[in-house]
């Protein structure tokens, strides 16, 4: 069972949380997740996956404009009506915008015809809403992105658990 | 394959929107799919559903306090974790905000665990983004929301026919 | 008072829209308002204007990447803090989105730290909750675009008025 | 300059929020700030605003109920056409819903005829983009909605500056 994650990412804060939910994801018996940027995206392990997370950073609250041209470009492309989809952001403040750019990539997996989940409430603690946000300040203070590690990893491990109920 | 529809509705303009959806659900061989108000909606019928369509109208570009009392006070009992889910609304313009609700809608269903699906553009045309949007307006003129029955329709059968491959 | 409209387009749908608000706003007593593509934007007027409305079509639910890009690349340079803010969209059906690329706008418009406006309910019908929404559909049987024409002229009449009382 | 801050909350970390909100307008000169939470509004202040504030904790990524009903019931009756608007918000994690009630509260303002504003990037850091979002979690860890008490207050100096220009 294939599972992707795209994201874009130029600090290397989204690539870290890409990386981390295909982490959980392959802690699922039978997985076989991997993270891609949107620039190297393999698009034969894309339409081969029964399931794709997206994400990308918050600028000015909305989506990065290379995430934008990716999903109008190219992700149409990748056969993704009828799989699970599911989308994740960072931020720089707890007010960043994560979450509107969550909504949004939902919305577009929404048109492609996609199952969209993230869990929510139903499997406990942490509550996923509509999908991870981590935030980036306060490194030193706050230990930044490293923080919500753990959010990401359960949430693409709660997603390959659910891809594999269905299409495993 | 049980099904429901849950509204809420004033002047009886969502109810229509919630029988033609349930009435193109019903099309689907093996469906048996019920519309209920937020007011008497049949709990053992929800908790047997593998789907279920919330729709409301916009009340100044949101949703009814009625709708958000019944999904804060009794959504969450009806075991929705896994389900299907789906939104509509209703609207008095085309700017009237239908499709704030519908995203509000979907985000709730998101954070009780279900699988949010519209079908978008995956079917051809028409291509039904988040959900069926009816517009009350321009009865006389432009026949008010009987113009918008059949996108209602097409959308229950799209939702049941998916419903139907995972779970039927 | 000079006001600006920025629309992208392709079709010619929307650049009609940004026309009309444009009409609209020139009714008022010494206003000066101009539509600009966002390929041709006249960044001096814009620079001048106390008040931007920035609109366009829905493109499976998100805002055009032209128009992310524009507004990434280029809007910020344009001096909008302090001015009023308005958005618009156009789209296919009445479900198409149109809403969800207004409320997108107006987000940016509001890190811009723009005052975001569209007047509402508070001058009777039409009651303009976020931003004029144009559908195109059905031009035959139901007119298209010139359906919605008033609404577009009003708003631009709504917003000139407001931007006149604050800054005239 | 009366400026109103009306919250809802029930165990107190967002009444705390509103309070920092108020304490940061009343550094203005001029400004004359008070938080009310929905249960005990004084109209009669609220009628004299030229601003107001609304803000909540998310339930499930979506507005409380309470605040539901005083949007839709209580709200209308109070003259927000024309004032300035604001939003905030509190939320359990990072990925908990805030900047989703935001918008849906400043979509609210809008159909009000509310002028919306935040600041955004205008005035450097922190960039608060739609309004303030604080965190309970990690209370222990993190100093939970400790941690944004300085947002609070210079969204709501900032919000009040903006006031005072306008109709101070």
């Amino acid at each position: 069972m294939k599972l992707a994650v795209i994201y874009d990412s130029k600090s290397g804060n989204t690539k870290k949380a890409a990386e981390w939910i295909a982490e959980g994801m392959n802690e699922v018996e039978g997985a076989q997740a991997a993270a891609f940027s949107v620039e190297e995206v393999d698009a034969e392990f894309v339409k081969d996956s029964c399931g794709v997370v997206i994400g990308c950073p918050s600028y000015a609250a909305l989506m990065t404009p290379n995430m934008r041209n990716w999903l109008f470009s190219e992700a149409g492309k990748l056969g993704m009506a009828g799989k699970l989809g599911g989308a994740f952001a960072t931020e720089q403040y707890s007010h960043g915008g994560g979450e509107l750019i969550i909504q949004s990539i939902l919305t577009n997996e929404m048109v492609f015809g996609m199952l969209c989940y993230s869990g929510g409430g139903s499997f406990g603690h942490p509550v996923i809403h509509l999908g991870p946000v981590g935030i980036n300040d306060n490194v030193e203070k706050y230990n930044g992105m490293e923080n919500y590690r753990e959010n990401f990893r359960i949430y693409g491990y709660r997603f390959a658990s659910k891809a594999k109920e269905l299409f495993g």
